[in-house]
């Protein structure tokens, strides 16, 4: 009740004070709003427990579609359409085993999960001696004839002392990206790499991988960071200790799947177009919460806030929920191509893809002269502990617009807990807070409301 | 196998670079230590799960104090000494139980916990007719007529707008605090406050209430907020439900306790002591780890840094794990009068009482010249998202500092969490990020070797 009591009288506030309200009143009332909202925690949990995991080209991809394209309808936007892609689909199959027998040590089971896209291993399995690497020079130092017919271990620990953990995961990433490559040309049968988590469990953490057609593919799988703790100990007495592991992930034909795209028209500039959006797949261990649940939310959020603070945009406002950021970014690249094809005017594309941590900021793919306009903005977010808005990386999904000279934005947040969950098992919706999403949201809101109102110049 | 190697490449890199390092340099390897130890974490580990929740004058506080003490000498500070506080000693008693009786409801069990120093009820509990209020002047439109033989519902929702979640519990605090004096003037027989929480659910949060010596004294007791909300919409079809509640906490004598210091001797000025500090007590429904379970490691930690890193002050820094913030703060009184009595000179005060989220400033209740000069440092903080120096609250306990002429000062994180835990049955150890915690310990680490080294003006 205390909280229905509250919303009306927000209201009022917002109907009486109207066209006059400073720019400061306007984005408190974003920040005011979502925060007295449940509506964008409800949706998440809808979409993450009802929907769950949501891999390009799965049938719980094609009812996020379904589900987000009613959404946006029952909002009663504009404009609600879908833009067709073919993508990849790629099946995990069943539950993934690995164990390891030494002859010192005894046996053990690990966890493990298939790296996206990878193949599957034979039917019975996958049984060789392992050798543990942590570099590229390693792997060349051994050579073939240490590694021909093994399977090789990349036990690369993230970087605990970035305090950026994207830089950390930066600095991992190749293991997973390119590690089976890398291991096949010195003729390794599999790989198996270190989860690219900075925690210390039992979580399995999947993500793409890709092959090259010029070398052998062979399967890759991920291992949790205490397994693969406990299998360097071993490794450490046993070097002929024997890892097996089972998968049956396979990919099929291509199949066709949607982005899904909402729009407030603008009052004044009805072609002029703010694209925000973060993307609708998802890693299928886990609910797809933090990625990307959460920056659909964000940016379907927003869209909320303009309707129930009556703020007329005079810009289109649109909204896209990327298909396929995951593997190959089929939805992103459509959109860009249809931007450029239509030669649409857009004069900013922002997108939610760190996390739904306390929002920090913008990183901006953009001219030195719109970093420093938008910086002039920056007293209109302290009050709301938003204080980095620096020239930098927007996000994948955006990133296709690069070239057509769109400003493009990268919302930051909080990075310390994104790793705990990234394309893990780990990624679930208990591990949102719903007030740091709240506060995302109304910070997407606040800069597309001074965008739209001044421009970019 | 990875960390070992890390640090010790790290301590080479310290050991190499000697004196001549730059602020940067410094501040990055108390980040890049803080980041790569486990130890601050374990040791809260230990404090939350191994002894737990420890209100002053209790077996589990003493157990506390020993334990600290030890982990201080095992540190090998230079001093370790304890000073003698007589403390209040509550006791909480059986697991309160309440139940709520409607004619057109049925009847509920609802969650419920005294509040700290509250008389408990007769012993086959207390029943009566309970009236919502959520305003003192709602209570005095009442009136005596409409309250004497009742019992008073302070149903204050926390304001969730408020983005700085503190000045939320600052705007509720008074139905905790002041609820059961305000109540029993009209005759209330006992109070229910609603949960000083922004969750919505059935945890139960405790903290101090206050008696008046002219008004005659009943017992109080927060009740979950999803009960509470339950509890309001019945009474809103029956105003003649009765609501039940037993505790049997009461009040003994005063007991000896201790607050327990620490120091590292100051090479140039070791009469000049830089204090920083959290409190050892904690409430005894949860583990005491956000409050102040983490203040208590987070400068446990900044000795633990100075010596890993070699780095020898010029001042004295003295930790002090405070005893009986919760209840009358006698550590911090004790402190501040042995301050005062021995002419200490005390060139700053740092305490960490907000929990151990991601670190964003220091609030600081010091000069305008201090506050200036401090901010000087800004530069340095910014690589680790630390962008918050402005004037403001420093703690409760380094507060009783206050009229010596002390620049005060007390780290911020950020509260969007905070209020899931506080004096909560939720204030436990699962809920402490590792990262975070960490974060915390540099950036005091951070201001502290700063404040040594060039003072403050």
């Amino acid at each position: 009740m205390k909280k229905l009591l509250f919303f009306t009288i927000l209201s009022m506030n917002i109907a009486f004070a109207g066209a006059q309200q400073s720019d400061s009143a306007v984005i408190k009332s974003f920040y005011n709003s979502a925060l007295s909202s449940d509506t964008a925690y409800n949706n998440l949990e809808y979409l993450c427990t009802k929907i769950g995991g949501r891999l390009c080209g799965s049938p719980q991809a094609a009812a996020a579609v379904e589900w987000s394209k009613q959404l946006l309808k029952i909002m009663k936007l504009d404009t609600v359409y879908t833009q067709s892609v073919m993508v990849h689909h790629w099946v995990r199959g069943e539950k993934e085993t690995a164990s390891v027998a030494s002859k010192v040590h005894g046996s053990m089971d690990v966890h493990i999960c298939a790296l996206g896209e990878s193949i599957g291993t034979p039917a019975d399995g996958l049984t060789a001696e392992i050798v543990e690497v942590n570099s590229l020079e390693q792997l060349k130092k051994l050579g073939k004839k240490q590694i021909t017919g093994k399977i090789v271990f990349f036990n690369k620990v993230m970087n605990p002392t970035f305090v950026n953990t994207f830089e950390a995961y930066g600095d991992a990433y190749w293991t997973r990206g390119h590690g089976a490559v890398e291991a096949a040309r010195y003729g390794a049968v599999g790989v198996v790499i270190r989860s690219l988590t900075l925690s210390n469990d039992y979580s399995v953490h999947t993500g793409i991988m890709r092959y090259d057609t010029a070398v052998t593919k062979i399967p890759a799988v991920a291992i949790s960071t205490k397994d693969a703790d406990m299998l360097s100990e071993w490794l450490k007495d046993d070097y002929e200790l024997l890892f097996h592991f089972k998968t049956s992930c396979k990919m099929y034909p291509e199949t066709e799947s949607f982005n899904v795209i909402g729009e407030i028209k603008g009052s004044v500039h009805p072609d002029e177009i703010i694209t925000i959006g973060g993307h609708l797949d998802a890693w299928e261990l886990g609910q797809g919460a933090q990625d990307d649940g959460v920056g659909c939310m964000h940016t379907i959020e927003v869209m909320r806030l303009f309707k129930e603070l009556k703020i007329v945009p005079q810009h289109t406002i649109r909204l896209v929920l990327f298909m396929d950021e995951e593997c190959a970014q089929r939805g992103a690249r459509k959109y860009a191509a249809v931007v450029k094809e239509k030669k649409e005017k857009q004069i900013a594309a922002i997108e939610s893809d760190e996390g739904g941590f306390v929002p920090t900021g913008f990183t901006m793919d953009a001219s030195a002269d719109t970093v420093a306009m938008i910086n002039k903005w920056k007293n209109l977010f302290l009050p709301y502990n938003i204080f980095n808005f620096s020239k930098g990386y927007s996000g994948v999904d955006v990133g296709f617009l690069r070239g057509q000279g769109i400003p493009l934005f990268g919302l930051e947040t909080d990075s310390q807990r994104y790793f705990i969950s990234h394309h893990g098992d780990t990624d679930t919706f208990d591990r949102v807070n719903k007030r740091e999403l709240q506060l995302g949201c109304a910070t997407i809101a606040s800069l597309v409301y001074l965008i739209d109102k001044d421009g970019i110049k």
